[in-house]
């Protein structure tokens, strides 16, 4: 956490200075906006944390809500969500709050009659897969520590609660092109409409999307709904895994069972079924009572005690996808750019199920925000805004595809193709990097962010098109053990991560070449597009990690791109070279008895002999492995989208 | 964390639902307190923030000052005090805002007129000595987290500032027998003066302390001070251990360097020498650009040039103790309780180098606030309020005595005995239990509240006396891996840790044994002593450990006290069972090529095949170790002062 670079502040260092000209956040609702944010769900959080980033850019979120929401929805936070946190600066907070799912259990019917036993238990998330744990906290925290970091950041952003949005024009010919018109919905108001002026519209308006309407997108797929009973309560039970996830099938139906934060609360899904199309009184013909009798049917031989219910609901879903998720169909895309989305449930919907709702629609606007962020900041030209419908329309397609597959085994009770209890814990296991919100891949053949994979041997572990994976390594000016993804904040900023040959960094290695070509030469990437007048590492923020030890890099002998003087004072930042030690020591607790064996050449099986070059993108992704001594590639991997 | 208990809540579940009869704190001094704390420094801030978590008790907490302290003063925050952050929920945080200082560098001359040149390097936290790191962070920082606990806390407590605390007189056939004068000290009311009553009042109030005056008590020690340019600085430099805690020693003089939170900061002690007595102009003949200046001869061959100046100051101090720490005398303690106490600063100052004046003012208060909560809340007989007195003066006396002896090493020109850079490494690192604030060990001598060690071999790890050593475990219900020792939360309770023997929790084994005795005889202390009307675990919070793996347990056959039922609704507390499984996995980030060899026995030498019962006090000190089998004595143990 870095902090006092251009004077001595005093307070909560997570508390941005305030950019002496953001927007006003208490003035009501502009006329215009860079931005119009539709939905304050999971998908609009997360956006409007990522764009208060720039108090440059104004900014209007709306909901139609009169205020935050505060119980129920969604409560399954995945490992990619956890390490997306980490880059808002939340995952600690998250993660001392949250229950932890640790291990999943597998309960059924062996002996018809007998009720249910447990027939698998799993570790949930298998070793190495992600530094962060999987996760279950209430979408309501989810979305407060979100707008929390919003309201931190040095934009000061507040939600506008209260406006609904109704319909849209576009008009190329305006600086702020999009026309929307919205309507109050709080109560001295409701009812009244107005309209305001934006650049870009998104829509994180959940299923019954207006903004999807709006632009003539229907989502395809399931045409039935299926409808679950769900319930978060304080209960008292002999069941025995009551604080594990549980997926319990038996002659009476299935239930998913998920422990919830705070060491008490649960929250169960209780099967009910497919819904009818066009049955609308379904959900009035369920009580919360209904639902706890059906659960202690399926518990059997075990029951529970419903003692006070939070929440609970009819959760009605089919798996459902848009034809796209902007407004423009593939072959108006030409010279256009698109003015607007939509994210999340607006353009896919999963089964309570996989878990994923709130997890992938969080990616969505992850996606996008840093996107439309380059665009509107000159940074990056506006066709970079097609690869957010090309990434994730793909993306969300494999999901829903995963989901079927699982949604088919999970409570299954098809007489004609039985699913045996092995089957489930199988499938389980093999799904566990969609689960885990690791199985995302933007390959080149639909992203055009992607680079080739002609080096991918440089460093196998870092595979191009999915997330980069952290992995622990030594600060070198201070000898902090640190988990090197940890650097990257949501800032909006690219990180190119050089891992050196075995000559290390100092003169006339292959990192300092890089890194001096990089900026002794005007029309490398780098020097082309950092913008002038901003610290030399403001759009790309270089990391070098060395196979020495830190005891052995001089740190006078370092290139200046990975340890820049930045700020008013010309200060140096000495936080951006590593070595590949193996660690254990603080990073784990500093406990005897523990041992090391792998440093991160090792675990990301990166080339010793050759280095290379990691290019990750703004929200994590990578988007290329290049060679140390490759710099042509690197230039045009980025003129493909930047400028300057 | 646990929450939820009585119903769903919404929002930061750091912040508890407020008790709905605290008192109003915005309302202005009030004429009577419970306790009335003098100061707002780190001993003020800790005993507010473990007061505060009482809504029953009144606490009103002054200072002459007009606001929070902002800049200066200390930074240096040892283990123990993040273990104890760890308790009010902090330590997160701190760790995470922090600088780590992972290794010490020494510096000096080897051949003279070469300048400095590195002698060694040391790694600054033994392995094992704690699950923290030794962190810097500004002692206004540490201040405001704990005034947040404060206002967090079920009493929503804010600090009177502006109040200068001048005399007191104690009249013990009062209901509230110390009556306080107090002097407005903020812009409109400055001078005038106004009374309080109190029963108990804390002098937190420094080196210059009014309370300690007002009783009478004097500081012997050291008659000079030493002196210390202190100087938080941005700069520039070109010396290779920046981002280190050095200790630097020259012929032109000696420097500690402290690096400092958020990655530009530095603080650098510049050695000024003695002060003679009575010389009041020493630091009028002082400036920041003489204390640069000398830095830089130190320093040589390297330089700083420093851009920006944070704070800075003439740090004078010298080693000296009170005669006493609190009002009373020793022969005048017979039925006598002491009404009025001094902590911190107030009571001993330490030199600058050994950087514990911050960090041992804290445990002074996290000592005697517990047990002020325990009297007044009814709990604890008044005769608990002298093992204060007791127990922190051989502490500070002891910390005095190695203080003395750093001191000597570091930056010591005496040409008779000449120091070996080697002599102060080694010191250095034999003091790492000092500076880590783990020296601390109240024998039975002197200390009422601790038990002899006769049956100390059941668990070798966990010296009585000495504060409880966490390692790490599974929790059995949802397979949590944890540091044991983080359950223990400062809310006045005190921790039992059973742990088993080879036969388990199961009916029949010793600890089931020991929980059945303990809630069906009368006469147990958990039943003496657990306020009627309260949940089981009110006031003895039970845990159980065992050898088996947490699959192995069966829950449902767990005795109750370590599985209590809770709250308005009975809701089990399935979180108090832990089994010493080796673990790696997620508490250590879950990265492959990471081998844990040591479960919790192996750690703390716990005897298999007796198992222990582990008494810790509500300061995360041990009290005592007992048999499983051993009621009477642990029975004893609590009769000498607790009171039902
Ligand atoms: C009632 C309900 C219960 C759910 N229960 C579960 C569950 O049990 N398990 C699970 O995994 N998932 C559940 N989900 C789904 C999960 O919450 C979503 O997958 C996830 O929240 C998607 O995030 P989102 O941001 O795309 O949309 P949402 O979270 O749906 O957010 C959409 C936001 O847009 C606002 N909005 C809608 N229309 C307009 C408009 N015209 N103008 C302005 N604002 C508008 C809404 O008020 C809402 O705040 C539930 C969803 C709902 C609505
Ligand atoms: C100016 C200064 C610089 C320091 N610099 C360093 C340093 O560089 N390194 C280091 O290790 N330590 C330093 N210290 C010491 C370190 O801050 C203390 O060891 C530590 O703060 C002790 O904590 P405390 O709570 O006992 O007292 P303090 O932190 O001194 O707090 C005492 C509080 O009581 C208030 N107070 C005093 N008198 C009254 C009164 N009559 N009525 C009401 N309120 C009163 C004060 O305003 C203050 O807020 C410094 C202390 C001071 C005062």
């Amino acid at each position: 956490m870095q902090y006092h670079l251009n004077g001595y502040t005093f307070g909560d260092p997570s508390v941005a200075p305030a950019a002496p000209d953001h927007m006003r956040y208490d003035a009501g609702l502009p006329d215009t906006v860079d931005v119009l944010v539709v939905g304050t769900g999971p998908a609009g959080a997360v956006l409007t944390a990522q764009l208060a980033q720039f108090p440059e850019l104004s900014i209007a979120t709306v909901d139609r809500r009169a205020e935050p929401l505060a119980r129920g929805h969604a409560d399954g936070v995945a490992c990619r969500t956890v390490e997306m946190f980490e880059a808002f600066g939340l995952a600690d907070t998250l993660v001392r709050e949250a229950l932890w799912v640790n291990e999943t259990a597998f309960w059924s019917v062996e002996n018809p009659g007998d009720g249910i036993t447990r027939t698998g238990l799993v570790q949930d998330v298998a070793d190495g897969l992600s530094e962060f744990p999987h996760v279950i906290v209430n979408q309501a925290r989810m979305q407060e520590l979100l707008f929390d970091v919003a309201a931190k950041s040095p934009s000061r952003f507040e939600v506008d609660y209260g406006w609904q949005y109704v319909s849209q024009s576009i008009d190329e010919s305006q600086e702020y092109p999009v026309e929307v018109t919205v309507e109050a919905t709080a109560e001295e108001h409701i009812g009244t409409t107005r309209t305001l002026r934006a650049k870009y519209v998104v829509g994180c308006d959940g299923a019954r999307s207006a903004v999807r309407e709006s632009i003539g997108r229907q989502l395809h797929g399931d045409v039935q709904n299926h409808a679950w009973g769900v319930m978060d309560v304080l209960l008292v039970t002999d069941f025995p895994d009551i604080r594990k996830k549980a997926v319990i099938s038996s002659e009476a139906g299935s239930i998913i069972l998920i422990p919830r934060e705070g060491g008490y609360l649960v929250r169960l899904y209780v099967d009910l079924g497919a819904v009818p199309e066009g049955d609308t009184e379904f959900r009035k013909r369920v009580t919360v009572e209904q639902i706890t009798e059906s659960a202690n049917k399926i518990l059997d031989p075990y029951s529970i005690e419903v003692r006070d219910v939070a929440w609970w609901s009819i959760y009605e879903v089919g798996q459902r996808i848009a034809d796209g998720f902007d407004n423009l169909n593939d072959d108006a895309r030409g010279d256009n750019q698109p003015r607007i989305f939509i994210t999340g449930d607006a353009c896919h919907t999963h089964s309570a199920k996989a878990g994923q709702g709130m997890n992938v629609s969080m990616q969505d606007t992850f996606n996008l925000g840093w996107k439309l962020a380059a665009v509107l900041r000159g940074q990056a030209r506006p066709e970079l805004l097609h690869t957010y419908s090309e990434e994730r329309k793909v993306t969300a397609q494999e999901l829903i595809d995963y989901d079927i597959r699982w949604s088919k085994m999970v409570g299954s009770r098809d007489a004609d193709q039985p699913v045996t209890p092995d089957e489930v814990e199988e499938q389980f296991v093999r799904g566990g990097q969609f689960t885990a919100g690791l199985a995302t891949r933007y390959t080149p053949e639909f992203s055009a962010l992607t680079g080739p994979d002609t080096h991918q041997d440089l460093a196998s572990g870092f595979a191009i098109g999915t997330r980069f994976h952290s992995a622990p390594v030594i600060r070198v000016a201070d000898a902090k053990p640190l988990q090197l993804g940890h650097v990257h904040a949501a800032d909006g900023r690219w990180r190119i991560y050089l891992f050196a040959d075995e000559n290390g960094l100092a003169e006339g290695s292959a990192v300092a070449n890089w890194c001096t070509r990089m900026t002794a030469d005007p029309a490398s990437a780098v020097s082309r597009f950092t913008p002038e007048g901003t610290d030399m590492d403001s759009l790309f923020d270089v990391y070098a990690v060395t196979q020495q030890t830190h005891h052995d890099v001089d740190i006078n002998a370092v290139p200046a791109l990975v340890q820049p003087s930045k700020g008013k004072f010309g200060l140096t930042d000495y936080e951006k070279v590593f070595s590949a030690e193996q660690t254990n020591g603080m990073l784990l607790g500093n406990i005897p008895g523990v041992e090391a064996t792998k440093d991160i050449y090792d675990l990301r099986e990166i080339d010793r002999a050759r280095g290379a070059v990691v290019i990750v993108r703004p929200d994590q992704y990578i988007g290329h492995v290049l060679p140390l001594d490759e710099f042509e590639a690197f230039d045009e991997y980025f003129a493909k989208f930047l400028t300057s």
